[in-house]
Protein backbone atom coordinates (compact mmCIF):
# COMPACT_ATOMS: atom_id res chain seq x y z
CA UNK A 1 0.00 0.00 0.00
CA UNK A 2 0.84 3.31 -0.57
CA UNK A 3 0.74 6.29 1.31
CA UNK A 4 -1.64 8.50 -1.23
CA UNK A 5 -3.73 5.51 -1.03
CA UNK A 6 -4.15 5.15 2.44
CA UNK A 7 -7.05 5.78 5.32
CA UNK A 8 -5.23 7.46 8.25
CA UNK A 9 -6.78 7.45 11.41
CA UNK A 10 -5.27 9.86 13.86
CA UNK A 11 -6.13 9.55 17.67
CA UNK A 12 -5.59 12.79 19.38
CA UNK A 13 -5.64 16.22 18.13
CA UNK A 14 -3.53 18.06 20.22
CA UNK A 15 -0.23 19.40 19.28
CA UNK A 16 1.33 16.71 17.40
CA UNK A 17 -1.95 14.91 15.79
CA UNK A 18 -3.44 18.29 14.06
CA UNK A 19 0.04 18.76 12.64
CA UNK A 20 0.47 15.03 11.41
CA UNK A 21 -3.24 16.01 9.79
CA UNK A 22 -2.25 19.00 8.12
CA UNK A 23 0.94 17.46 6.33
CA UNK A 24 -1.72 14.29 5.30
CA UNK A 25 -4.61 15.55 4.53
CA UNK A 26 -4.89 15.82 0.87
CA UNK A 27 -2.36 14.00 -0.11
CA UNK A 28 -3.87 9.91 1.64
CA UNK A 29 -7.27 8.83 0.97
CA UNK A 30 -8.67 10.02 3.65
CA UNK A 31 -7.70 11.36 7.07
CA UNK A 32 -9.98 10.99 10.46
CA UNK A 33 -9.43 12.38 13.64
CA UNK A 34 -10.30 10.66 16.26
CA UNK A 35 -11.41 12.83 19.47
CA UNK A 36 -12.47 12.69 23.28
CA UNK A 37 -14.45 15.74 23.60
CA UNK A 38 -17.84 16.11 21.32
CA UNK A 39 -16.79 19.97 20.59
CA UNK A 40 -13.65 18.42 19.10
CA UNK A 41 -15.38 16.98 16.21
CA UNK A 42 -16.35 20.62 14.93
CA UNK A 43 -12.89 22.10 15.55
CA UNK A 44 -10.58 19.54 13.70
CA UNK A 45 -12.87 19.86 10.31
CA UNK A 46 -13.07 23.43 10.84
CA UNK A 47 -9.15 23.57 11.33
CA UNK A 48 -8.85 21.68 8.33
CA UNK A 49 -6.25 19.21 9.48
CA UNK A 50 -8.41 16.10 8.32
CA UNK A 51 -11.35 14.93 6.44
CA UNK A 52 -13.50 14.12 8.98
CA UNK A 53 -13.68 13.63 13.06
CA UNK A 54 -15.05 11.30 15.42
CA UNK A 55 -15.66 10.18 18.97
CA UNK A 56 -15.92 6.69 17.62
CA UNK A 57 -12.20 5.45 18.27
CA UNK A 58 -13.19 1.15 18.09
CA UNK A 59 -15.32 1.49 14.65
CA UNK A 60 -12.74 3.95 13.17
CA UNK A 61 -9.40 2.03 13.68
CA UNK A 62 -11.49 -1.14 12.31
CA UNK A 63 -11.40 0.96 9.12
CA UNK A 64 -8.01 2.45 8.81
CA UNK A 65 -4.53 1.33 6.98
CA UNK A 66 -2.60 3.05 9.42
CA UNK A 67 -3.87 4.44 13.46
CA UNK A 68 -1.44 6.91 14.59
CA UNK A 69 -1.70 7.27 17.88
CA UNK A 70 -0.91 11.03 18.82
CA UNK A 71 -1.51 11.21 22.70
CA UNK A 72 0.04 11.34 25.98
CA UNK A 73 2.59 7.94 27.02
CA UNK A 74 0.25 6.85 29.28
CA UNK A 75 -2.72 7.19 27.40
CA UNK A 76 -1.27 6.00 24.57
CA UNK A 77 -0.29 2.76 26.93
CA UNK A 78 -4.09 2.49 27.67
CA UNK A 79 -4.96 2.73 23.83
CA UNK A 80 -2.86 0.03 22.85
CA UNK A 81 -4.25 -2.45 25.35
CA UNK A 82 -8.29 -1.04 23.83
CA UNK A 83 -7.80 0.29 20.67
CA UNK A 84 -5.29 -2.54 19.30
CA UNK A 85 -7.19 -5.05 19.01
CA UNK A 86 -9.58 -3.62 17.24
CA UNK A 87 -7.57 -2.86 13.96
CA UNK A 88 -8.43 -4.88 10.64
CA UNK A 89 -5.94 -7.41 9.73
CA UNK A 90 -2.89 -6.34 8.40
CA UNK A 91 -3.98 -2.90 10.03
CA UNK A 92 -0.76 -0.79 11.43
CA UNK A 93 -0.61 1.04 14.58
CA UNK A 94 1.87 3.83 14.96
CA UNK A 95 2.33 5.69 18.31
CA UNK A 96 4.72 8.97 18.72
CA UNK A 97 4.49 9.44 22.22
CA UNK A 98 7.93 10.29 24.33
CA UNK A 99 9.31 7.39 25.46
CA UNK A 100 9.71 4.13 23.99
CA UNK A 101 10.72 1.09 26.40
CA UNK A 102 7.07 0.97 27.53
CA UNK A 103 4.75 1.66 24.91
CA UNK A 104 7.33 -1.23 22.52
CA UNK A 105 6.28 -3.51 25.32
CA UNK A 106 2.95 -2.72 25.64
CA UNK A 107 2.82 -3.51 21.88
CA UNK A 108 4.96 -6.58 21.78
CA UNK A 109 1.32 -7.69 23.27
CA UNK A 110 -0.92 -7.08 20.10
CA UNK A 111 -2.94 -9.78 18.84
CA UNK A 112 -0.91 -10.97 15.39
CA UNK A 113 -3.54 -10.00 13.41
CA UNK A 114 -2.07 -5.88 13.98
CA UNK A 115 1.48 -4.51 13.21
CA UNK A 116 3.05 -2.13 15.89
CA UNK A 117 5.48 0.49 15.48
CA UNK A 118 7.08 2.88 17.91
CA UNK A 119 7.60 6.52 16.66
CA UNK A 120 8.78 9.51 18.34
CA UNK A 121 9.19 12.96 16.28
CA UNK A 122 11.83 14.94 18.03
CA UNK A 123 10.02 17.88 17.66
CA UNK A 124 7.32 20.06 19.04
CA UNK A 125 7.11 23.35 20.61
CA UNK A 126 5.72 24.18 24.79
CA UNK A 127 2.49 25.29 23.12
CA UNK A 128 -0.04 22.55 23.48
CA UNK A 129 -3.17 21.85 21.22
CA UNK A 130 -5.04 22.09 18.10
CA UNK A 131 -4.03 25.61 17.82
CA UNK A 132 -0.70 25.47 17.96
CA UNK A 133 -0.88 23.11 15.41
CA UNK A 134 0.65 23.94 11.94
CA UNK A 135 1.73 22.06 8.74
CA UNK A 136 5.27 21.38 8.29
CA UNK A 137 6.20 20.77 12.10
CA UNK A 138 8.04 17.67 11.44
CA UNK A 139 10.27 19.17 8.78
CA UNK A 140 14.08 18.41 8.96
CA UNK A 141 13.16 17.01 12.53
CA UNK A 142 14.56 13.19 13.18
CA UNK A 143 11.56 10.63 13.52
CA UNK A 144 12.61 7.45 15.90
CA UNK A 145 11.40 4.26 15.18
CA UNK A 146 11.55 1.48 16.71
CA UNK A 147 10.24 -1.44 14.77
CA UNK A 148 9.03 -4.33 16.45
CA UNK A 149 10.31 -8.39 16.10
CA UNK A 150 7.56 -8.91 14.25
CA UNK A 151 6.85 -5.66 12.01
CA UNK A 152 6.90 -6.51 8.21
CA UNK A 153 9.22 -4.80 5.50
CA UNK A 154 5.54 -4.04 4.03
CA UNK A 155 4.71 -2.00 7.78
CA UNK A 156 7.94 -0.44 7.34
CA UNK A 157 7.80 0.79 4.02
CA UNK A 158 4.84 2.24 4.27
CA UNK A 159 5.80 4.70 7.78
CA UNK A 160 8.96 5.23 5.93
CA UNK A 161 7.23 6.67 3.41
CA UNK A 162 5.16 8.79 6.19
CA UNK A 163 8.13 9.91 7.73
CA UNK A 164 9.81 11.10 4.48
CA UNK A 165 6.52 12.80 3.18
CA UNK A 166 6.54 14.97 6.13
CA UNK A 167 9.95 16.17 5.59
CA UNK A 168 11.82 13.81 8.19
CA UNK A 169 14.24 11.63 8.69
CA UNK A 170 13.66 8.03 10.18
CA UNK A 171 16.18 6.97 12.85
CA UNK A 172 15.99 3.30 13.68
CA UNK A 173 16.62 3.19 17.25
CA UNK A 174 16.01 0.05 20.21
CA UNK A 175 13.51 1.30 22.70
CA UNK A 176 15.67 1.64 26.12
CA UNK A 177 18.31 2.84 23.78
CA UNK A 178 16.44 5.57 22.37
CA UNK A 179 14.64 5.98 26.16
CA UNK A 180 18.59 6.96 27.71
CA UNK A 181 19.46 9.78 24.81
CA UNK A 182 16.37 11.39 25.45
CA UNK A 183 16.99 11.48 28.84
CA UNK A 184 19.55 13.51 28.33
CA UNK A 185 18.61 15.94 25.67
CA UNK A 186 14.81 16.25 27.21
CA UNK A 187 13.96 15.29 29.26
CA UNK A 188 16.86 16.17 31.72
CA UNK A 189 16.55 19.96 30.21
CA UNK A 190 12.97 20.17 30.98
CA UNK A 191 13.84 19.41 34.75
CA UNK A 192 16.83 21.96 34.64
CA UNK A 193 14.70 23.96 33.35
CA UNK A 194 11.88 24.09 35.82
CA UNK A 195 14.63 24.21 38.66
CA UNK A 196 16.43 27.24 36.75
CA UNK A 197 12.59 28.91 36.87
CA UNK A 198 11.67 28.09 40.56
CA UNK A 199 14.95 29.80 41.44
CA UNK A 200 13.69 32.98 39.55
CA UNK A 201 10.76 32.57 41.27
CA UNK A 202 12.15 32.69 44.55
CA UNK A 203 14.35 35.51 43.84
CA UNK A 204 11.24 37.27 42.84
CA UNK A 205 9.83 37.06 45.98
CA UNK A 206 12.21 39.02 47.18
CA UNK A 207 12.48 41.14 44.52
CA UNK A 208 9.91 41.21 41.45
CA UNK A 209 12.55 43.38 39.49
CA UNK A 210 14.21 40.60 38.48
CA UNK A 211 11.57 39.76 35.98
CA UNK A 212 12.57 43.12 34.53
CA UNK A 213 16.05 42.24 33.80
CA UNK A 214 15.69 38.51 32.38
CA UNK A 215 16.30 38.49 28.64
CA UNK A 216 17.10 36.13 26.18
CA UNK A 217 19.23 34.23 28.07
CA UNK A 218 16.70 33.32 30.45
CA UNK A 219 14.24 33.09 28.05
CA UNK A 220 15.85 30.29 26.00
CA UNK A 221 16.93 28.25 29.00
CA UNK A 222 13.76 28.41 30.63
CA UNK A 223 11.55 27.69 27.62
CA UNK A 224 10.58 24.01 27.99
CA UNK A 225 9.42 24.94 31.53
CA UNK A 226 6.58 26.24 30.16
CA UNK A 227 5.64 22.69 28.46
CA UNK A 228 2.37 20.69 29.05
CA UNK A 229 2.68 19.43 32.35
CA UNK A 230 0.60 16.23 31.97
CA UNK A 231 2.24 15.47 28.76
CA UNK A 232 5.58 15.60 30.48
CA UNK A 233 4.70 13.88 33.86
CA UNK A 234 3.82 10.93 31.25
CA UNK A 235 6.68 11.12 30.42
CA UNK A 236 8.76 11.34 32.97
CA UNK A 237 7.37 8.35 35.06
CA UNK A 238 7.59 6.12 32.13
CA UNK A 239 11.08 6.85 31.94
CA UNK A 240 11.76 7.58 35.70
CA UNK A 241 15.18 5.57 35.93
CA UNK A 242 16.99 7.06 32.61
CA UNK A 243 15.87 10.88 34.13
CA UNK A 244 16.96 10.16 37.57
CA UNK A 245 20.52 8.35 36.39
CA UNK A 246 20.46 11.61 34.11
CA UNK A 247 19.95 13.89 36.59
CA UNK A 248 22.53 12.44 38.97
CA UNK A 249 25.63 12.89 36.50
CA UNK A 250 24.78 15.92 35.84
CA UNK A 251 24.50 17.31 39.87
CA UNK A 252 27.89 15.69 39.78
CA UNK A 253 28.76 18.01 36.53
CA UNK A 254 27.07 21.14 38.24
CA UNK A 255 29.17 20.58 41.49
CA UNK A 256 32.48 20.89 39.25
CA UNK A 257 31.63 23.83 38.27
CA UNK A 258 30.51 24.97 41.62
CA UNK A 259 33.97 24.28 43.52
CA UNK A 260 36.07 25.54 39.89
CA UNK A 261 34.30 28.76 40.94
CA UNK A 262 34.27 28.64 44.56
CA UNK A 263 38.18 27.76 44.47
CA UNK A 264 38.44 30.86 41.84
CA UNK A 265 40.20 27.94 39.53
CA UNK A 266 40.83 30.12 36.88
CA UNK A 267 42.91 28.19 34.95
CA UNK A 268 41.11 24.81 35.26
CA UNK A 269 37.19 26.77 34.59
CA UNK A 270 38.21 28.39 31.65
CA UNK A 271 39.68 24.90 30.46
CA UNK A 272 36.17 23.11 31.20
CA UNK A 273 34.50 26.24 29.89
CA UNK A 274 36.35 25.93 27.31
CA UNK A 275 35.73 22.45 26.48
CA UNK A 276 31.87 23.13 26.60
CA UNK A 277 31.69 25.93 24.63
CA UNK A 278 33.39 24.12 21.74
CA UNK A 279 31.30 21.24 22.12
CA UNK A 280 28.27 23.01 22.49
CA UNK A 281 29.47 25.13 18.98
CA UNK A 282 30.38 22.30 17.13
CA UNK A 283 26.26 20.37 17.22
CA UNK A 284 24.74 20.02 13.89
CA UNK A 285 24.75 23.49 12.50
CA UNK A 286 21.31 23.75 11.44
CA UNK A 287 20.40 23.91 14.85
CA UNK A 288 23.33 26.19 16.26
CA UNK B 1 24.66 68.88 25.81
CA UNK B 2 22.54 66.77 23.46
CA UNK B 3 23.45 63.18 22.06
CA UNK B 4 23.44 64.49 18.67
CA UNK B 5 26.31 67.29 19.39
CA UNK B 6 28.10 65.03 21.48
CA UNK B 7 31.50 63.19 20.47
CA UNK B 8 30.97 59.48 21.66
CA UNK B 9 34.18 57.50 21.92
CA UNK B 10 33.54 53.60 21.93
CA UNK B 11 36.02 51.46 23.68
CA UNK B 12 36.06 47.69 22.15
CA UNK B 13 34.39 47.19 18.73
CA UNK B 14 33.20 43.49 19.65
CA UNK B 15 29.34 42.61 19.74
CA UNK B 16 28.08 45.34 22.14
CA UNK B 17 30.23 48.69 21.22
CA UNK B 18 29.92 47.87 17.38
CA UNK B 19 26.54 47.52 17.51
CA UNK B 20 26.06 50.87 19.49
CA UNK B 21 28.18 52.31 17.01
CA UNK B 22 26.13 50.92 14.52
CA UNK B 23 23.12 52.78 16.16
CA UNK B 24 24.75 55.93 16.78
CA UNK B 25 26.83 56.76 14.05
CA UNK B 26 25.38 59.34 11.67
CA UNK B 27 23.02 60.69 14.83
CA UNK B 28 26.02 61.74 17.41
CA UNK B 29 28.60 64.78 16.18
CA UNK B 30 31.20 61.94 15.74
CA UNK B 31 31.70 58.06 16.94
CA UNK B 32 35.18 56.74 17.18
CA UNK B 33 35.97 53.37 18.00
CA UNK B 34 39.25 52.50 20.42
CA UNK B 35 40.70 49.39 18.85
CA UNK B 36 43.71 47.16 20.63
CA UNK B 37 44.39 45.46 16.99
CA UNK B 38 45.77 47.81 14.13
CA UNK B 39 44.23 45.69 11.62
CA UNK B 40 40.81 46.72 14.10
CA UNK B 41 41.08 49.99 12.65
CA UNK B 42 40.17 49.63 9.05
CA UNK B 43 37.95 46.82 10.41
CA UNK B 44 35.57 49.45 12.32
CA UNK B 45 35.81 51.66 9.58
CA UNK B 46 34.44 49.54 6.61
CA UNK B 47 32.20 48.15 8.93
CA UNK B 48 30.30 51.57 8.96
CA UNK B 49 29.76 51.25 12.73
CA UNK B 50 31.92 54.35 13.37
CA UNK B 51 33.20 57.65 11.89
CA UNK B 52 36.57 56.53 12.76
CA UNK B 53 38.85 54.26 14.92
CA UNK B 54 42.21 54.67 16.66
CA UNK B 55 44.42 52.87 18.35
CA UNK B 56 45.18 56.09 20.80
CA UNK B 57 42.69 55.20 24.02
CA UNK B 58 44.31 58.95 25.89
CA UNK B 59 43.99 60.90 23.09
CA UNK B 60 40.73 60.00 22.31
CA UNK B 61 38.61 59.98 25.87
CA UNK B 62 40.68 63.23 26.31
CA UNK B 63 38.64 64.29 23.50
CA UNK B 64 35.10 62.73 23.98
CA UNK B 65 32.10 64.33 25.70
CA UNK B 66 31.07 60.16 26.94
CA UNK B 67 33.39 57.67 26.55
CA UNK B 68 31.62 54.08 26.60
CA UNK B 69 33.72 51.02 28.01
CA UNK B 70 32.34 47.70 25.69
CA UNK B 71 35.06 45.22 26.96
CA UNK B 72 34.74 42.81 29.48
CA UNK B 73 34.64 43.61 32.95
CA UNK B 74 37.62 42.67 33.98
CA UNK B 75 39.46 45.20 31.36
CA UNK B 76 36.89 47.83 32.08
CA UNK B 77 38.11 47.73 35.68
CA UNK B 78 41.48 48.09 34.35
CA UNK B 79 40.54 50.78 31.90
CA UNK B 80 38.58 52.98 34.75
CA UNK B 81 42.22 52.88 36.47
CA UNK B 82 44.05 53.90 33.30
CA UNK B 83 41.70 56.15 30.84
CA UNK B 84 39.19 57.50 33.69
CA UNK B 85 41.87 59.82 34.69
CA UNK B 86 42.62 61.54 31.12
CA UNK B 87 38.61 61.94 30.39
CA UNK B 88 38.20 65.42 29.37
CA UNK B 89 36.85 68.24 32.83
CA UNK B 90 32.69 67.23 33.10
CA UNK B 91 33.64 64.13 30.59
CA UNK B 92 31.02 61.41 31.29
CA UNK B 93 32.68 57.32 31.45
CA UNK B 94 29.76 54.84 30.83
CA UNK B 95 30.61 51.08 30.66
CA UNK B 96 28.54 47.99 29.78
CA UNK B 97 30.04 45.21 31.84
CA UNK B 98 27.88 42.62 32.83
CA UNK B 99 28.77 43.26 36.42
CA UNK B 100 28.69 46.25 38.55
CA UNK B 101 29.39 45.80 41.97
CA UNK B 102 33.43 45.81 41.10
CA UNK B 103 32.99 48.22 38.55
CA UNK B 104 30.87 51.01 40.70
CA UNK B 105 33.30 50.54 43.24
CA UNK B 106 36.00 51.46 40.84
CA UNK B 107 34.11 54.60 39.47
CA UNK B 108 34.10 55.46 43.19
CA UNK B 109 37.52 56.01 42.24
CA UNK B 110 37.55 58.17 39.34
CA UNK B 111 39.13 62.08 39.73
CA UNK B 112 36.18 64.80 40.75
CA UNK B 113 36.23 66.19 37.13
CA UNK B 114 34.77 62.77 35.66
CA UNK B 115 31.64 61.76 35.45
CA UNK B 116 30.94 58.23 36.06
CA UNK B 117 27.72 55.71 35.25
CA UNK B 118 27.81 52.22 35.23
CA UNK B 119 25.50 50.61 32.55
CA UNK B 120 24.74 47.47 31.68
CA UNK B 121 22.20 46.51 28.43
CA UNK B 122 20.17 43.08 29.05
CA UNK B 123 20.78 41.56 25.50
CA UNK B 124 23.42 40.16 23.73
CA UNK B 125 24.04 36.83 21.78
CA UNK B 126 26.18 34.42 22.36
CA UNK B 127 28.40 35.10 19.01
CA UNK B 128 31.18 37.18 19.85
CA UNK B 129 32.49 39.84 17.87
CA UNK B 130 32.14 42.90 15.09
CA UNK B 131 30.81 40.53 12.67
CA UNK B 132 27.91 39.76 15.23
CA UNK B 133 27.29 43.33 15.72
CA UNK B 134 24.11 44.77 14.21
CA UNK B 135 22.49 48.22 14.13
CA UNK B 136 18.97 47.65 16.58
CA UNK B 137 20.87 45.01 18.95
CA UNK B 138 19.35 46.91 22.24
CA UNK B 139 15.93 48.22 20.94
CA UNK B 140 13.35 46.62 23.97
CA UNK B 141 16.04 45.87 25.78
CA UNK B 142 16.40 46.58 29.98
CA UNK B 143 19.24 48.93 30.01
CA UNK B 144 20.15 48.51 33.78
CA UNK B 145 22.16 52.23 35.20
CA UNK B 146 23.86 52.84 38.24
CA UNK B 147 24.70 56.28 39.09
CA UNK B 148 27.80 57.05 41.31
CA UNK B 149 26.46 59.12 44.18
CA UNK B 150 28.34 62.07 42.75
CA UNK B 151 26.63 61.69 38.98
CA UNK B 152 24.98 64.45 38.05
CA UNK B 153 21.52 65.20 36.61
CA UNK B 154 23.25 66.67 33.45
CA UNK B 155 24.81 63.12 32.85
CA UNK B 156 22.06 61.29 33.78
CA UNK B 157 19.98 63.12 31.33
CA UNK B 158 22.59 62.71 28.69
CA UNK B 159 23.05 59.03 29.26
CA UNK B 160 18.96 58.26 29.34
CA UNK B 161 18.77 60.41 25.94
CA UNK B 162 21.35 57.74 24.63
CA UNK B 163 18.99 54.61 25.93
CA UNK B 164 16.31 55.90 24.46
CA UNK B 165 17.70 56.51 21.71
CA UNK B 166 18.77 53.29 20.79
CA UNK B 167 15.08 51.74 22.07
CA UNK B 168 16.27 49.95 25.42
CA UNK B 169 14.16 50.62 28.65
CA UNK B 170 16.50 52.53 31.56
CA UNK B 171 16.53 50.75 34.72
CA UNK B 172 18.13 52.26 37.81
CA UNK B 173 19.01 49.86 40.18
CA UNK B 174 21.66 49.57 43.06
CA UNK B 175 25.33 47.57 41.76
CA UNK B 176 24.83 45.07 44.38
CA UNK B 177 20.83 44.28 43.44
CA UNK B 178 22.03 44.13 40.14
CA UNK B 179 24.61 41.44 40.51
CA UNK B 180 22.29 38.87 42.61
CA UNK B 181 19.37 39.85 40.16
CA UNK B 182 21.68 38.88 36.71
CA UNK B 183 23.14 35.65 38.86
CA UNK B 184 19.99 34.21 38.73
CA UNK B 185 18.72 35.03 35.50
CA UNK B 186 21.80 34.99 33.77
CA UNK B 187 24.94 33.94 35.16
CA UNK B 188 23.10 30.59 36.90
CA UNK B 189 21.60 29.63 33.30
CA UNK B 190 24.81 30.07 32.02
CA UNK B 191 26.36 27.48 34.45
CA UNK B 192 23.01 24.80 33.95
CA UNK B 193 23.54 25.19 30.64
CA UNK B 194 27.45 24.52 30.52
CA UNK B 195 26.67 21.37 32.93
CA UNK B 196 23.78 19.93 30.25
CA UNK B 197 26.20 20.13 27.27
CA UNK B 198 28.66 18.57 29.94
CA UNK B 199 26.37 15.75 30.51
CA UNK B 200 25.64 15.20 26.86
CA UNK B 201 29.37 15.43 25.74
CA UNK B 202 29.82 12.01 28.86
CA UNK B 203 26.27 10.42 27.00
CA UNK B 204 27.56 10.72 23.04
CA UNK B 205 31.69 9.09 24.34
CA UNK B 206 28.97 5.71 24.86
CA UNK B 207 26.27 6.82 21.93
CA UNK B 208 26.99 9.32 19.50
CA UNK B 209 23.65 9.36 18.12
CA UNK B 210 22.39 11.29 21.21
CA UNK B 211 23.71 14.33 18.91
CA UNK B 212 21.11 13.40 16.27
CA UNK B 213 17.79 13.08 18.67
CA UNK B 214 18.75 16.67 20.35
CA UNK B 215 16.33 18.95 18.62
CA UNK B 216 15.20 22.30 19.71
CA UNK B 217 14.34 21.77 23.45
CA UNK B 218 18.12 20.93 24.07
CA UNK B 219 19.09 23.75 21.25
CA UNK B 220 17.31 26.10 23.58
CA UNK B 221 18.35 25.18 26.81
CA UNK B 222 21.76 25.04 25.79
CA UNK B 223 22.34 27.99 23.53
CA UNK B 224 24.03 30.31 25.88
CA UNK B 225 26.57 27.57 26.80
CA UNK B 226 28.23 28.35 23.57
CA UNK B 227 28.70 32.18 24.86
CA UNK B 228 32.37 33.70 24.82
CA UNK B 229 34.41 32.17 27.55
CA UNK B 230 36.88 34.93 28.62
CA UNK B 231 33.54 37.48 28.82
CA UNK B 232 31.91 35.02 30.97
CA UNK B 233 34.46 34.28 33.22
CA UNK B 234 35.30 37.50 33.96
CA UNK B 235 31.44 37.82 35.19
CA UNK B 236 31.58 34.98 37.09
CA UNK B 237 34.93 35.60 38.77
CA UNK B 238 33.27 39.49 39.77
CA UNK B 239 30.38 37.99 40.93
CA UNK B 240 31.62 35.13 42.62
CA UNK B 241 29.19 35.12 45.67
CA UNK B 242 26.17 36.17 44.29
CA UNK B 243 26.93 33.16 41.83
CA UNK B 244 27.28 30.23 44.52
CA UNK B 245 24.66 31.60 45.93
CA UNK B 246 22.47 30.82 43.45
CA UNK B 247 23.87 27.70 42.23
CA UNK B 248 23.51 26.42 45.99
CA UNK B 249 19.69 27.81 45.87
CA UNK B 250 19.42 25.90 42.29
CA UNK B 251 20.87 22.85 43.46
CA UNK B 252 18.15 22.38 46.10
CA UNK B 253 15.57 22.74 43.66
CA UNK B 254 16.62 20.21 41.28
CA UNK B 255 17.20 17.91 44.16
CA UNK B 256 13.47 18.14 45.34
CA UNK B 257 12.51 17.68 41.70
CA UNK B 258 14.54 14.50 41.78
CA UNK B 259 13.21 13.42 44.95
CA UNK B 260 9.67 14.04 43.82
CA UNK B 261 9.88 11.66 40.71
CA UNK B 262 12.15 9.16 42.55
CA UNK B 263 9.61 8.43 45.05
CA UNK B 264 7.09 8.67 42.01
CA UNK B 265 5.23 11.06 43.93
CA UNK B 266 3.04 11.97 41.35
CA UNK B 267 0.12 14.60 43.09
CA UNK B 268 3.24 16.42 44.75
CA UNK B 269 5.16 16.28 40.93
CA UNK B 270 2.84 17.66 39.43
CA UNK B 271 1.55 20.23 41.38
CA UNK B 272 5.16 21.84 41.22
CA UNK B 273 5.59 21.35 37.67
CA UNK B 274 2.23 23.22 37.19
CA UNK B 275 3.12 26.20 39.16
CA UNK B 276 6.79 25.94 37.52
CA UNK B 277 4.95 26.06 33.93
CA UNK B 278 2.37 28.80 35.34
CA UNK B 279 5.14 31.11 36.26
CA UNK B 280 7.22 30.69 32.94
CA UNK B 281 4.04 31.76 31.02
CA UNK B 282 2.86 34.81 32.99
CA UNK B 283 6.62 36.30 32.36
CA UNK B 284 6.48 39.31 30.25
CA UNK B 285 4.61 38.30 26.86
CA UNK B 286 7.15 39.09 24.85
CA UNK B 287 9.25 37.02 26.00
CA UNK B 288 7.32 33.93 25.50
Amino acid sequence: MNLADAHIAIVGMGLMGASLGYDLQGYCRRVTGVVRRPEAVEEAVLAGCVNDATLDARATVAEADLVVLATPVRTVLRQIAELGPHLRPGGILLDMGSTKGQICGAMAGLPDHVQGMGGHPMCGKEQAGISAAEAGLYKNCTFVLCPLPRTTVETQTLVNELVQFIGAQALVVEPERHDRLVAAISHLPYLTACALVAHVVAVAEEDAVVWDVAASGFRDSSRVAASDVRMLMDILLTNRKAVLDAIEDYQGRLAVLHDRLENADEAELGILLGEIAGARRGWRLHYS
